[in-house]
């Protein structure tokens, strides 16, 4: 059996994962472009393939379709929009990810950048750099209303942390909603357009699926509050960029974080707006979280090429939400 | 009896401190140079005043010395250093100060720009709006050890909301310590050279005083894990920053975020390093708290004015901490 990493960096913080695949004895090829792959590269390199352990690279059928002996992906991470899950049921390919092991470095991050944005700590940092002097007035979490589209694993761990700084009026969404979180916390679901309108923050950690894609465009950004500000930690895509740029260049929202774009590596337009806090995919890159979700990953793929049962195959609901469009 | 309001902004977020005083039929002048007043400024403007509201400037014994009718003076904050005590009391000029309407904004500001830090935030926003694609790896709360330097209102506060993100190592040093803090905190009061030596996130959150003042030089800076990040949201002049720029500029720290400076506005070298993160003291400019601030300190002024009792006049321990140069 032979394997292909296309995730990078992979196994360069901690040699477990690899140690583990060599104790195994199984032969592996880390992405030699050392760059976010894309689909033609791909079609180009996973001829000779079993098992792919897969980043957010798209996985797409002519992919699959390519890979004539592939059998097996292990995806590093949560997120499955990258795999054609219905392709790989029609090609016997199964699918296990890492779906807990990203959350807690995600949200911890997305709390960092929430008081990022509400301080306007990243303007100030680039005024005081050129010599400019200028006390911003912010907010503090405890006085502002959030809102929170997708409270599943990810936005139940932001709530979570959200509790150490007060009580904020929190507006929640989720096509699932767990309203066991009600227990914990005091929520109010609303549509999302509720949140548009009310929160002074709005934070996303949705799939990308085809329901959630270009679910916040031009419309849904005016009617945001004009001091709002909009934090995207999920899945480029969700927000349209294009839109987002123009908004923001009326003057529009007051600060946004975006850490995930459409295409990756970003080269795009809202590098000129310097209110918006420009990250470079790092919700998941916690040295322990990123370790977790490669040892994770490739003990899955021990566990198939030993035959054993796997422990994180992709549930049933994945492929529901592929197939139904949700 | 007149006022002279020296600091700036004042009343421009919420008029009620100035309602205040227009209905209590009280004089008042606002800052009219509309920037962080030095000695001589001072020492021009308050000869006619009875009263100042102060923030951060100066108030010198010199400066006393010209304001033959000041009898009081009522402090936007907590920090001490600016007021000369010993010189007051010579003159009979009480003080007052709002010890605990900071503190919520700066504790919430300080984990901000840890998860910052630790994350490489500032980092990567600046080489994403340069076009560059480079994934940092960070750490989380939880897999650190934190070392505080002073635990008293605003530390401790820090513990509060360090909590929601797990356990880290907790490593506190403060010159009276509250033994009471451990029923809730699992803490290891140690020296601050072990804070130094073994700490991965050093935060600070003394006064600064005879004993804080260059408590951060060359040395201590060089005991630090050399990827140690080091926040500084107390006080400037507590760390020596010709010292930190000399040793970041080795490559030495992570990172480290600066919000107050031996003398602000800053214009200092720092700027020149992009992994320190530079903020224009903003660390209790919340709208809320900055809003609490005013007006507990007008309130006082008008007690002061009325004959009624002082609420929070400053207490006997802190003229012996500056007596006592502690």
């Amino acid at each position: 059996m032979k394997i292909l990493i296309t995730t990078v960096p992979f196994g360069n913080k901690n040699m477990f994962p690899l140690e583990m695949l060599d104790d195994a004895g199984i032969e592996y090829l880390i992405n030699p472009l050392n760059k976010k792959l894309t689909e033609s590269d791909l079609i180009e390199m996973v001829a000779d393939f079993d098992i792919i352990i897969a980043g957010t690279e798209p996985i797409t059928e002519k992919v699959m379709d390519r890979a004539s002996k592939l059998k097996f992906i292990s995806r590093v991470g949560i997120g499955l929009d990258s795999v054609d899950l219905l392709a790989a049921k029609r090609n016997g390919i199964k699918v296990s990810y890492t779906p807990d092991a990203p959350a807690p470095a995600v949200a911890e991050l997305t709390i960092g950048l929430m008081i990022t944005l509400l301080r306007s700590v990243q303007l100030s940092n680039i005024q005081m750099h050129e010599g400019l002097w200028h006390r911003y007035f912010g907010r503090r979490i405890a006085e502002t209303t959030i809102g929170l589209i997708g409270v599943g694993r990810i936005g139940a761990r932001v709530l979570n942390r959200l509790t150490a700084f007060g009580t904020p009026r929190l507006l929640v969404n989720d096509i699932f909603p767990d309203k066991e979180l009600n227990r914990k916390f005091k929520l109010e679901w609303v549509d999302k357009e509720t949140i548009y309108k009310n929160a002074d923050v709005i934070s996303l950690h949705v799939p990308l699926t085809a329901a959630t894609k270009n679910m916040i465009k031009r419309e849904h950004l005016e009617m945001m509050k004009s001091d709002a500000v909009l934090l995207n930690t999920c899945r480029g895509g969700v927000i349209n960029e294009d839109d987002l740029y123009n908004v923001m260049n009326t003057g529009h929202l007051s600060g946004a974080s975006i850490d995930v774009f459409t295409q990756e590596p970003y080269t795009g337009k809202l590098r000129d707006i310097q209110r918006c806090l420009l990250t470079a995919h790092m919700g998941s890159m916690s040295l322990d979280c990123r370790i977790r979700m490669e040892i994770e990953a490739t003990e899955e793929v021990v566990r198939f090429i030993k035959g054993r049962t796997l422990e994180s195959e992709v549930p049933e609901a994945e492929y529901k939400i592929q197939q139904q469009g949700l």
